[in-house]
Order: C-alpha cells, then sequence, then structure tokens
C-alpha cells in the first residue's frame, strides 16, 4: 500500500517531469522576428511577453477580466505546439488541419499532469480556443496585439519578405478588437497604417469578403 | 489642455513602448543549459517557465499564497537586467555591485511606466528582492530549483564546465528551503545529489562556512 510520502512524491514527480518537458518550448521558433529584426521570436519568449502585457494592459480589456485567469491562459496557451508545432498565421494548409493536430496534442499532454492539474490546464487551454469568455477574447487579443507591436518595430520587415497584404493582416486580425478595441484601434494607427506608408505592408485592391475587423 | 482622449492615447503610448523595450529580455542570456544542451537560456524563457511552474507547483510552497502575485513576481522579477545585465550566480566580484547596479537599474527603468503601474512592478520587485512574504520566498524557491531541474537534465553540463562544487550550489541554495521544503527535498534527492555520483559536481573536503542551507 502506498503510504501518503510515496503518495505525495509520486504526484510531485509527475508534475517535475511535465516543467522538464514543456522547456521544449523554447526551441518551438514562431515567424515574428524580435526587435533587433535578428532573429525569431519563440513559443516560450511570446507567452512571456504576452505575461507581462497582461499586467501591464489589463486596463484596456473590453470587459472586466480575472487577471490570474488571463495570464495563466497566454502562459499555457501554446503548450500544445511541443507537440504539434507551431502553425505559421499566414499557412493556409498548416491552418486547416491546426484544430484537429492541436486537440490530439493536447490529449497526449495534459493527461501527463495528475488529474486535478491536468483538468485545470486543459480547461484553460480549452476556454482560450473557444474564444467565448472575457479572458479569453482580451488573450487573443494580446496574442495578436503582440507581434504586430514587434513587426512594426522592426519596420515590418517579416511582413515584407512574406509578401503580405493589408487583407490578410485584417483577415487574420478579425476578431482581434473583440477584448480590447482600445488596442486594435491603437495597433491600426500605430502599427499597421505606418507600413502601409512604406510599403512592407502591401495594400490590396480587391481585399477578401470579411476581412474588416 | 488634454482631452480625456489624449491622456489615454498618453497613457497606452508609454506602457506600449514598455512593452517594446522589454522585448531585450530575450537576449539576456543566463548560464543554464536548456533540456538539449546546447544553447543557455535566456532571461525571457527563464521567466515564463518560473511562472508556469508556479502555476503547477503551488501546493508545494510552505506558506498559502496569493498565486497571482508570485505569478507577477516571477514574470517582472529579472527586469532590471535590460540595464543591468544578468550576474552569474558564481561570479563573486559580481554579486558584491549586484544589489547596487540593479537598484539604479530598477530606478531607472520602472519609471518609464505611468505612476501607478510604476509603483506596482517596483513594488513587486523591490518584494522579490527583500525576501520577506511568502509569495516572495516561493518565487525564489521556483527562481533555484528551476535551473538545478536543466542541470540535472544535461547531467549537470554547465557544474562540470564551472568545476562547481556541492558548497557552492549549497551555499547558492542556502534559502531555496524557505518557500518550499518539499521542492528543496525533491531538488537535493532528484538533481543534486545524483551530480554528486557522477561527478559533475564535485564535493569538497572543506566547505565554507555557513554553506549548510
Amino acid at each position: 500500500m502506498e503510504t501518503d510520502k510515496e503518495k505525495t512524491v509520486g504526484r510531485l514527480e509527475r508534475i517535475v517531469d511535465f516543467c522538464r518537458l514543456i522547456d521544449r518550448e523554447k526551441f518551438i521558433r514562431r515567424r515574428t522576428y524580435l526587435t533587433d529584426g535578428q532573429r525569431f521570436e519563440n513559443d516560450a519568449e511570446h507567452a512571456w511577453h504576452l505575461a507581462v502585457m497582461a499586467l501591464l494592459l489589463r486596463g484596456y480589456a473590453n470587459e472586466e477580466v480575472d487577471l490570474l485567469k488571463v495570464v495563466s491562459i497566454v502562459l499555457i496557451h501554446d503548450l500544445v505546439e511541443i507537440y504539434a508545432g507551431d502553425t505559421f498565421a499566414y499557412d493556409k494548409e498548416g491552418l486547416k488541419t491546426q484544430k484537429q493536430r492541436e486537440a490530439e496534442a493536447a490529449d497526449r499532454l495534459f493527461p501527463l499532469l495528475p488529474d486535478d492539474l491536468a483538468a485545470e490546464m486543459r480547461g484553460l487551454w480549452d476556454e482560450f480556443e473557444a474564444e467565448e469568455t472575457p479572458e479569453s477574447r482580451f488573450a487573443h487579443t494580446l496574442d495578436n496585439f503582440q507581434p504586430l507591436m514587434l513587426q512594426a518595430a522592426t519596420g515590418g520587415k517579416a511582413w515584407k519578405e512574406g509578401g503580405r497584404t493589408l487583407g490578410e493582416v485584417l483577415h487574420r486580425n478579425r476578431r482581434t478588437a473583440e477584448g480590447s478595441s482600445s488596442l486594435w484601434d491603437f495597433a491600426m494607427e500605430n502599427f499597421i497604417a505606418p507600413q502601409l506608408e512604406t510599403g512592407n505592408l502591401k495594400k490590396d485592391d480587391t481585399p477578401e469578403k470579411g476581412m474588416k475587423p
């Protein structure tokens, strides 16, 4: 029979194994340049940046939010990419299978934790994906606002390299205003519009339907 | 006279400028290898890892903690290094000036934010430094536990390269148990002791006074 001490140690070992595993998030490369314009951001750096920004920008959420929940969501929102990989926001083929690949990854990843923590973390991730609560809406806004900020800081370098158009960026951000209209307005004016001026973000004459945010 | 809108925009601009500035935390290299043993961790990755570990390991804190405060503290605890640089835990010369360099950095960094947020963030950092509250004690425990976990995952690679001794590691961790005796016991048994066996962490015959945790 397991003693209480063995149970406690078994639980702690499982959690620590998980903590060691998620170190891999530091090796998952995104497609956003850091402010030096020299290398791409990784998922762990991105999640850290979002979490600090949640602390600093919480006053701009459209709705009242539980800050601990917002921070928790942004900290863990990309963990599934340890198994599913990062899906580039403008990779049309990848986007088709993203939901399924990430759900399978979540089924594999979170049960590595003890049941109570597995349920809690899966719950946070499901909430983020469903985008139906004030916290998940604000988390999505931050998740979109931060790379726009980095794009602008590098003069739209990745947009220029990828030949991105305004229509694509607006489509990608069609729900960004839902979590914070102030942040979306700020991003349009300060991050997006200036790159239309420089030409690093291309204007498109025939934006697809439904691309207005 | 400033309109309300101008005030709001001015405030938001200051916060966003700060958010852009702290991107630099991603360029500050620590001396801990990631689990692949190939490259050193940076400050942003480290802070993200601590924050997720705070969510998962909160049940092991010696005292009851306000989780949002713990997470906030670990997220921002290294921001001063943007100006002060990382001080290696075994750099005796660097450690002598660390407190003063970091306090000067804090004086320069946090006032870039609007007053209320500046006071809040400075308060969290001061609390971490003072190590006198349950939250700051647990944050310090995590800040020490996480690199021990990575050391063990790489077979004590950085310890071997640096010729570290048990006495040095125990001195570095002399207060680690204050935030969580369970995590410190776990670290001794699973992270430190095995590297004494391999010899990658050296035993020292004459540990300096006061080195026992």
